[in-house]
C-alpha cells in the first residue's frame, strides 16, 4: 500500500491512497482524516485502506484523481518525533578521516542518533529556502521508517514489528553551522532546518524481497542538477538496521505512533557508487587530492532523490526540490 | 487565564479552564477539543476561553468540577516541538568549573539549546520511571513558554508577541548518560527521557508585574522529599530571556503553534538560594569540599516544583512526582 498526504490548507493535509504505479490516487479521509490519525488507529483502519488500495490498482473505484500534479505534503507533514540515526558508520569514519580525527571504536557498536525538529516538514516538491550561502546548504538522501507505538526498552527483535511504513528522506543540513553546534555539545539545532520526505510512504509488503524486515536492499539514487550524484545501496554497509535503531531510540522512553526513525546518509564503502550528500563527496576530494572542488548548494540548484524497484519503476516517487534564495526577514 | 488538560484516554486529553485559585475547573472542549487545537486557532478561541475563565472565577457557571483530584496530563500531553535552552549561564559555568573545564566566552552571547523529544510527556503527578539507578536520575526545575506560529528569522522584539502561555517544567535527566552522549557529538537523546509540566499553563496577564514580557520575576521552589531544595528567582541571572530564546530557535526554520521553549535549569549566582537540580548541588559540594554527598534520585524519592505569587498562592499548581523503580522490559 502507498500513502500520500495532499496539501489542503490544514496542518495535517488530507490522506490519499496512491496506486502502485503512482499514476492515480483516491481520497480516504472518510477512513482516516490524516496519516497521523491512521497510524494511531492502524489495526482498525489498515484493512480498509488496503481494500481501497486493491480497488484503486484494479481501477474499480470512482473519484480517482491523477497523482502526478497533486500538491503534496510529506506523508507526515509534521511529526511528534523525528529521530535520525547515522547507521552507515563508514560515512562517519570518512568524514572524521578527512579532518584528521580518529573515530572512536564504540561508534561501530553504539548507534549515533539525533533528535530532529518535526513540527514543520517541507513537502517533497517544495523549495529549499537558502537563507545564507555561507551556511553550507547540503542534501542528505536517507531511508526512514514510521513506527507504531513502541514500548520503553523494546528489544531489537520486537522492534521490527513496529515498522508500519517506509519512506525516503532529504535531511536538509547546514554544514558550516555544524562545527559550532557540535563544539557547544548540545547537538544539532540550527544546522538541521526542515526535512523533506518522499511523495509516498509504503507498507513493507510493497518492497517484496528488497525488504528483509530490517534493511532495504536497493540503490538510493541522488541527482544534483539532473546529473547522477550517487546510487549507494541502502542495504549495504548499514551497520545498524532499523530494528536496532528503534530499540536504541526506545532505551529510556516510549516512542509513540507516527515516530519517524531515519537511517542517516546512505553510504557504501565502494566509493565508485557515489555519495548521498555533498559533504561526503567533498571529503573524498580532500582525501584524494587535498583540494575540495564541489560547492555546497547554491540558489537555483535542483536535488532529486528516488528509489527504483527491480523493474525500474519508482517506489516512493521522487523528492524533487529546488534551492531558492530567501530574504531572511520573510 | 489558566488552562489544564485532563486525562481522558485519548492522546491529547480534554481541555479545561481552571479557576485562578486552582480550586475549580470547567470543560471547554466545545470551544477547543484540546490545547494543541486551541493554540492553532488562538485568535478565534481565546476570547471565548477568557469569557469562560471570568465566569468560572465569578462562580457563574454550571458543570464545574473540583480541580484538586482531577487526573492530569501536562497542558500539552505531547508537542510537535520541545526545545530547551540553557539560559542561566552561571549554571553552565559552575558545572564546567567543577570538572575543571573553562567555559567558552561565546556561551555568554550565543544561547545553548537542545531539541527535546516531545511525543509523550509525563503528567504533573505521574511517577518518574527509574530504569537503572546507575543512570543518575535527576530533576531540573525550569520555566517554559508555549508559542504561536513563529516566522523564520523572527527578531527578538517580535518574538515576545509569540508567547501565548507560560508553564513550569521538570526536565527529567539521566546525568550519567550525558558524558557519553556529549562525547558522541549528536546531543542528548537517552539522557533526556520524558519531561513533565505543571498542572496549568497560564496566559502572561495572569502573572501581573512578575512578567515583563521576557522574563518571569519570581522564585521557583523545588522540594526533594518535602525539604526545600532551592528557590532561585527565575528573573535573576537569566542571561537569555524568552524572546531571545525564541529568536534563536527560529534562526533557520519556522516554529509552529504549540512549540514549547524551555529556560533550562533556573539558577542564581547567589548560591544561598539553593539549586533547581541535584547536579548543581553536587557540583557545589565538589567545589566546596572535594566530596559529593547528595545522591541522584532513588526509588521512592519525591520531587515537587512550584511557583507562588506575591500572596503566596500557587500560580501553576505543583509538579509532584514520585520516583518508581521499573522493570525495563515493561
Amino acid at each position: 500500500m502507498k500513502l500520500a498526504t495532499l496539501r489542503n490548507g490544514a496542518r495535517d493535509g488530507s490522506l490519499y491512497i496512491v496506486s502502485k504505479d503512482l499514476q492515480t490516487a483516491v481520497c480516504v479521509t472518510s477512513i482516516a482524516e490524516n496519516l497521523q490519525w491512521a497510524l494511531e488507529h492502524w489495526s482498525a483502519v489498515e484493512p480498509q485502506l488496503q481494500a481501497h488500495y486493491t480497488q484503486l490498482n484494479n481501477r474499480a473505484l470512482d473519484d480517482i484523481i491523477q497523482f502526478s500534479h497533486c500538491p503534496l505534503e510529506s506523508p507526515l507533514p509534521r511529526a511528534y518525533q523525528w529521530a535520525d540515526g547515522s547507521a552507515y558508520v563508514n560515512h562517519v569514519e570518512l568524514v572524521r578521516k578527512a579532518r584528521g580525527a580518529k573515530m572512536p571504536d564504540s561508534f561501530w557498536s553504539d548507534p549515533l542518533m539525533y533528535q530532529g525538529g518535526g513540527d514543520s516538514f517541507l513537502g517533497p516538491k517544495d523549495n529549499i529556502p537558502l537563507l545564507d550561502p555561507d551556511w553550507g546548504l547540503d542534501f542528505e538522501a536517507e531511508v526512514a521508517v514510521i513506527t507504531s507505538d513502541v514500548k520503553l526498552g523494546v528489544s531489537t527483535a520486537a522492534a521490527s514489528q513496529a515498522i508500519l511504513l517506509i519512506t525516503l528522506v532529504n535531511d536538509v543540513s547546514l554544514r558550516n553551522l555544524i562545527p559550532n553546534e557540535l563544539a557547544k555539545g548540545f547537538g544539532f539545532f540550527h544546522s538541521k532546518p526542515s526535512t523533506a520526505f518522499s511523495p509516498v510512504a509504503v507498507t513493507p509488503d510493497e518492497l517484496g524481497n528488497a525488504w528483509d524486515g530490517a534493511k532495504l536492499h536497493l540503490p538510493l539514487y541522488s541527482y544534483l542538477n539532473d546529473a547522477l550524484f550517487g546510487k549507494p545501496d541502502a542495504g549495504t554497509d548499514m551497520t545498524f538496521d532499523f530494528p536496532r535503531l528503534i530499540a536504541h531510540a526506545a532505551k529510556t522512553r516510549t516512542l509513540t505512533a507516527g515516530t519517524i526513525i531515519g537511517s542517516g546518509t546512505v553510504s557504501n564503502c565502494d566509493r565508485t557508487v557515489g555519495s548521498s550528500c555533498i559533504a561526503e563527496k567533498r571529503m573524498l576530494e580532500k582525501i584524494a587530492t587535498g583540494e575540495i572542488n564541489t560547492p555546497f548548494l547554491q540558489d537555483g540548484d535542483k536535488v532529486k532523490i528516488e528509489m527504483l524497484d527491480n523493474k525500474g519503476l519508482s517506489i516512493f516517487g521522487a523528492i524533487e526540490q529546488r534551492v531558492v534564495m530567501q530574504d531572511e526577514t520573510l
